[in-house]
């Protein structure tokens, strides 16, 4: 059966210190709604992508919250989905096994987070939930552990700083092209490298921010706007250890060489067939280790191409990664990441990404990733 | 496609203040796994149902975290489903369409709270996340929102404190055959009515205790062990407003009315086909409106029936509910008890139940509620 995605839609991304959680959402949502030319009646289930309601703001029960807050059907299905910072993207598989399994005709997937109103260190101990008690009681935040595994990439493969900072130099140059993007401002490598250092090798400008923001799709079996709907020719989720000491590599996550695998076999497509991708930028070396496990590049040769321009828009000729600005540069609502990753790839599958537009773009792939690779989600797209 | 529950484990519910939530997951999957005469090499998928862990552990990301600690296969999906007390519903859910997906063959479904480990205030702090911010402002806990229900209840529809207290008297006498119950004692009317008031008209016997536990079932498309697999006949997920202001009416729970409606129309049965069934009994007055809700009853009729004995183990001669115990006898471990719900009635259709054995059961029904009815799930399953 082929499914689509019919609609889509999202707030800005930013410090939205005037906004709740539900007017996030409540934007996200009527957007995507309009964009599929159905009203709410249509809608037949709700899925919700969000990590963090409950240690920073004591709400749970999310799909009920928000199908009640939405003004959504009474009575329909709805759920929340937690995977970390993952949420958003296994929310997107949520809703597509659903139209698959044919108990549900069209859902919304909702990706929501609200960080920004909350003191620093409690959002970074209810981070620190995507990891273990063994990473939580030895101080190993997220920086930390990403520093771990640039410095493991550093030493194998000589990778540099200046190859970390041009993924944040990329990905800033996009997000300028994105009015919904968090930060519209220009980096240069000096830039990156002149920031204090958070993590050693990792700098403040090599960190993904705080972010507030809402994004929805609607997945349906009915292609609800012809010219519009984009089918899904793929959705794989994958896990690996929750923290870092288990792992076999840390050059590489496995999650995602496994959900990439997956991936690319349901979709009967390579590497080489993708035009455009959202990868999970959390910190720049998790690009480049995307970059390699996704397939583009062999192991070390991600951050010399990135560096030489190989995956910008308007300098690549075969693939642009993150025109969105990607985590870094639009930002990282932690639960609505996954989804916005898929707007964005729908949005360039239907050539309507004006100034950020990926030529060409057939093919499109979202990798999104929870804690430190403990899961792995990909879906490709096409229009 | 036709689709099986294959397996069932579970742990003792109770206060396990020696047991981290991984041990008793482990027990629970163990088992699922060894009764479904399989090896967790042959399991593609891990949904774990689960409410607390992150206001109350620190820990989310618990789909990896759990793929991780029961060792099952690296690299296959894993994701937790959240939806308050129905969370194992909503996991189970979750299991089924999975498989009807066509994505997955085999899936666990996982079930799992510690609750005993924390300050009471915590845990009540805590479960007010289901309802909603007015709800938890002005102080309505569970107990205050269910006696709000039973007070409407009473008014409408001259139920008493007998009748309420029978549902205890009927929940405990079942329990006493389940080993794995959390109490073990008899009760009487008199011993309901004489504990203390928790929120008029509710008694302390009248509100299902605080308990850690976990649940497991393997959902497949594989009948694995012929002569034990169960057909799922119907999986339907509800929802209303997440508070009971919102509500049109304080004596019926909505969400179980279209859940039921769902389920039944799925299954192609009615209620009198139902001869066993584990209802959401948080408070004695939640399987009242049970009772009604699916349609077992008319309004008004439930009460006076389970005080007549209508819905016991060995008086009934059409139905008979909460077999295991209930949440009021067995223990209600949030996110465990709408797979334990599933496990109850596996067993019992199975014909393994022993002296909690209800004669000639063919057809079985389960009911999980989110909050005071923001969500309910309804499976139906058959030999």
């Amino acid at each position: 059966m082929t499914i689509y995605i019919t609609g889509v839609g999202m707030t800005t991304f930013g410090e939205l210190w005037g906004s709740s959680p539900t007017a996030l959402a409540t934007i996200a949502v009527k957007q995507a709604l309009e964009d599929s030319e159905i009203s709410a009646s249509e809608v037949d289930g709700l899925v919700v992508g969000n990590m963090l309601s409950g240690m920073l703001g004591g709400q749970e029960h999310l799909g009920s919250f928000y199908r009640d807050a939405l003004g959504l059907p009474t009575g329909i299905s709805a759920v929340k989905t937690e995977g970390a910072c993952a949420s958003g993207g296994l929310a997107v598989h949520e809703g597509i096994i659903r139209v698959l399994s044919g108990m549900y005709e069209t859902v919304i997937v909702l990706g929501v987070e609200k960080m920004t109103d909350h003191k620093p260190e409690d959002v970074a101990v209810a981070l620190a939930g995507a990891g273990s008690d063994e990473e939580r009681m030895s101080g190993a935040t997220f920086p930390a552990v990403y520093a771990m595994l640039a410095n493991a990439h550093m030493h194998q493969y000589k990778t540099t700083s200046q190859m970390m900072a041009a993924v944040a130099v990329k990905n800033h140059a996009h997000a300028l092209h994105n009015p919904n993007a968090q930060f519209h401002t220009t980096l240069t490598i000096d830039q990156v490298l002149a920031s204090s250092l958070i993590a050693d090798p990792l700098h403040l400008l090599d960190c993904s921010p705080v972010t507030d923001g809402a994004a929805a799709i609607v997945i349906s079996k009915h292609r609800l706007s012809a010219k519009r709907s984009v089918k899904v020719l793929a959705s794989s989720v994958a896990t690996d250890t929750i923290d870092v000491a288990g792992r076999v590599s840390l050059t590489s996550l496995a999650a995602t060489v496994d959900a990439a695998k997956h991936a690319y076999s349901q979709a009967k497509c390579t590497p080489r067939d993708i035009q455009v991708a959202e990868v999970h930028d959390c910190f720049t070396i998790a690009e480049i280790l995307a970059a390699e496990d996704l397939g583009w590049f062999d192991k070390g040769k991600a951050g010399p191409a990135i560096l030489n321009g190989q995956l910008t828009l308007g300098t690549s000729k075969q693939l642009v990664v993150n025109p969105s600005g990607g985590l870094k540069g639009c930002g990282h609502p932690v639960g609505a990441t996954g989804v916005k990753q898929v707007m964005e790839i729908v949005t360039q599958l239907r050539g309507e990404a004006n100034k950020r537009q990926v030529p060409s773009a057939r093919i499109g792939l979202t990798h999104n990733v929870g804690g430190s690779g403990g899961t792995a989600v990909v879906h490709i797209l096409s229009l």
